[in-house]
């Protein structure tokens, strides 16, 4: 297979899906080894590095791409399958920003009231122990949480010839900030633009759902992703596919649409590879289904629907491209 | 320890938390093995019995209970171990209502479609192999899912002179549909009257992640909980805590709303636990805590937050009443 | 017409809709003359009389009433017309409440962020002039804004068995805080258990349309309202009329929830009234309606929809009652 | 004054706020007659010509613009005078769109029902009598309703380099849907990006509050405008003024966030006009404003924040450029 290395130059990061050039074109296939840089742009090192001085807004959440798949068109499915997503650094970087999380007031949930405290936390990643340590800043408290490195931002073109900021999720993807998008997943998007233009960035080496104070512990990563295409084929809205679950994620506000917007795309899913009714799929997805919150803390939020394939019958999803990106993947490591 | 045998004759349920009187007074310490009637109030036996028809609103939900108990006043704790949760039955009915359930408009989410189509799924419950069994109505397809029995609704007699319906949740607990609520958990509530007046009902053989069609696999329970008070300690929202993890829910709306009162009780929970700053604990429940969605069917909707004990340092809650009931539990069985 | 007076003793007020004996009957057909205690119970005297200090939580909007109508069964509709509200005193008090209204975080919309300043505005009320008066504290400034004169609170026992705060509104009336409930108007409510047990209270001298601050000019009342009854007509959501316009207001979370629920009770309302079919009166609704804020600060949220009664065919709404309750109003005067 | 004529051919429409090139440059102080086509892209002509039909998503809202205002750069605020907007038809068209509309499920309100019937009303206007006349289509039923026509959408290109469809509002205006942008009446934008790019469409012979069904009256528009230039000041949100109110317009998700933010605007304005500090300026919003729903059935809401200027201090806003810009208007008539 072959493997196409690229680091974005510091003027090559894209801030939008949608409305930019492509850096590279890939074909399906192919695969890519990636570096992507973290969402401060690089500008937070220290505990004194805060946000709001050290940043300038767009520009944050850098991506590396958008890359050109060869042959995809609108109503084919553009599958990304994360071979590998490693931390580039030692350190990562959580930080709360004013009037940006969910447990503060924001720009749409506008109230008077005073910002929180601007912070800087550093954990340290220890890349053999699988672990990123939390130092609290008011008593003498250390705590190691696993490592579960992921993407926080992976997505396509919109459609309706729309450039959405790269702090924005919706059904083309985007900031969805979904701890699910971790190596070893098949990431499904519907194709909206010719080539259509995927980028990828904002990782983290964790995160708790709901990405409550607005950021995980982020981080650079390099990271390795096969590129395919299964051509004539829609996907409504961003699904994941592990070797344990499919899943569904759900963009909407309030929070609530974000959880009908997955299960409902969930219900079809399952209807098709199942081959029962709206009614039946719905009974299925309202027994077996997990729904954990993914972020609820950009523009629009998300949550994912998760179904046990162990439940289900065998019925391989998108002709079973999952299974065969796995074996790919295995060759490459 | 003595334990207290109480099945409810058909006119001793009660519908409401607050507003009725206790049918049974109990000693902290002491255990009750009780029956609880299914969510149908018995009336869904066959896939002819469509709730529509069959149950008569606002006889839903019917409550064993209230249990008055001894000593408790506001501003304490009740703690409710469960020992064992147990289908009374070997058959469990999930069903459609119209208009109400998440994938439909209902009685807020108000839009002029017709209703979904109206039915009941009979699951057969094996109890030996702690499995609940699916059967499609559309096509020849029959799943094996995992028995989790629960209960739906557990709560206390609200505040603010309230009676609540037994189909609402709210910080007295109530309809809080947390598949959370199992066997060798113990819950904690805040208790807002004399005597705390608890009551419990509506199990369910397993439900997915948002009860997304309005029930779980709804059946009668035989159910052992060892009833136990903190005096002097309050608790806002109804915790949980099992050998594995703390919890908190919220019950609000917009969902988000749920989301944001349970990682704001988590935090100050988890302040005190850690003896860190507000801010310090924020940011732990950013980068740990899981947050699943627990029901969007409800008046009010609930989101759970969870931490894994084995994060934090030992630092038990309640002055460590949950590893108590647990060794208590094991001399029961 | 027979009109009864009453002023409630200090220890005759309710604080829920539900779960109170009554403190008099009253016949169709027959007036009260009610005088209100204010929102605070009493206890907003000065700017130094901060709610969190001088107020007893749940002890706020004292009900005058509930009021046993004699003949009301569930399946019937309260008329309430209101044929005077005047303050009954010539100040009205303003606060801010910590966690509190809609610019601020709040008990459902949880933040980690301190409270906005705790503040009491008095205004001076001119009943000849009909203004109050605006002090600024911050500046010289003084405004005269209109007096016009409501009830926020105004309701029957809820269904379902249950005891409501006067705090919160819902299906049954109870803390609509709609500025519409003015002299003039007709309400209508269903009837939920035998007797109706109405009752009212928290007078505002105006309110701005979402009450922000979380209250009005809040004020002690002089309330003359005749009571009547129409018998086997059902009324799903609290609708107000007056000699301009016809009205439901809505009750729910998310805001556009209360904005649907007072959409569709209006068209359901017009497709009965004009004999049309549900898209028709969909359409009228679409382009007809006016739809203000009530209040976004309470634990539910109402919306009022209104339709001019000019623009509509001459079809008077439960068989023309506001029409002959104006006409006796005219005769008590 | 100079008055620039402008009707676009077919292929100059755009589609988006954003992301397209200008089709004039127009200094601050001139006019422009602009003509704007209607929102289905002149497609409906008919009852038989329904939107899922005739029109291709996404071109809807065709855009007239967008222009280039000389000098304009980010900081700057763009008032746009509306000198005159007169329908240039004798017909206009509503429309219920399956899945749009706010008494029906949609794609972010997602559930399993059945679409609402998809139906054409079409509207007779009289621009003589200034009426518009509905005809039901299930009775015989017409109703005379008052034309009060308007523009939908009218914005600047966004910030955050993006492109947002026109049938997106947001804080760059865009389909903002609000009756209030009618003749008379000057609106301000903050300007993003050099040029301001601002454009309009979407003409409404009339529009209820809310426009549930999705669609207003709409129709094509002869509109005069002029175009002005507030340098170095900025405006977060679209505000607009009338010879009677100032207002502002808030747009996010769910309906009290876009509450919220009409009204922390609100609070900013006033503080600033009556030089008051926040709280003070928050008391004269919550008992003074007055806030009618704009929309709810675009991806993001409206609600418009209204303050009557009689009751304030003399003190014009954005230095007292409407009066200026109403005698400019005067003149051009």
């Amino acid at each position: 297979m072959k493997v196409i290395e690229y680091r974005p130059a510091p003027d090559e990061f894209a801030w939008t899906f949608g409305g930019v050039s492509p850096v590279r074109s890939v074909q399906p296939g192919e695969a890519l080894a990636l570096w992507t840089e973290d969402c401060y742009a690089g500008k937070v090192r220290t505990e004194q590095d805060l946000v709001s001085q050290v940043c300038e807004f767009p520009f944050l959440n850098p991506q590396t791409g958008p890359f050109y798949v060869d042959g995809a068109e609108p109503g084919d499915t553009l599958a990304l399958h994360f071979v590998s997503i490693e931390p580039a650094t030692d350190v990562g970087a959580a930080t709360t920003v004013p009037f940006f999380g969910t447990l503060t007031s924001d720009a749409q949930t506008a109230t008077l009231q005073d910002a929180l405290p601007e912070l800087v936390w550093l954990y340290e990643l220890d890349n053999a122990k699988r672990t990123v340590t939390y130092r609290a800043k008011s008593a003498e408290l250390t705590l190691e949480l696993p490592m579960d490195p992921m993407h926080g931002t992976v997505g396509v073109a919109p459609a309706a010839l729309e450039a959405r900021s790269s702090l924005v999720p919706d059904s083309h993807g985007g900031n969805l900030d979904t701890p699910e998008m971790r190596a070893g997943v098949t990431a499904y998007f519907g194709v909206n633009v010719e080539g259509a233009l995927f980028s990828l960035g904002d990782g983290h080496a964790r995160q708790g759902e709901g990405e409550a104070c607005g950021t995980g512990v982020e981080v650079a990563m390099n990271t390795v992703v096969i590129v395919d295409l299964v051509k004539g084929t829609p996907t409504p809205w961003p699904r994941l596919e592990s070797d344990a679950h499919l899943m569904s994620i759900g963009a909407a506000r309030p929070l609530e649409n974000a959880y009908r917007v997955a299960q409902v795309d969930m219900t079809a899913w399952l209807s098709e590879l199942c081959k029962v009714d709206r009614m039946d799929a719905y009974q299925i997805v309202a027994q077996a289904a997990l729904t954990p919150v993914a972020q609820v803390c950009n523009p629009i939020y998300t949550v994912t629907s998760k179904i046990p394939k162990a439940l289900l019958p065998a019925a391989p999803a998108y002709g079973g491209i999952h299974a065969e990106l796995r074996a790919q993947a295995a060759r490459l490591r």
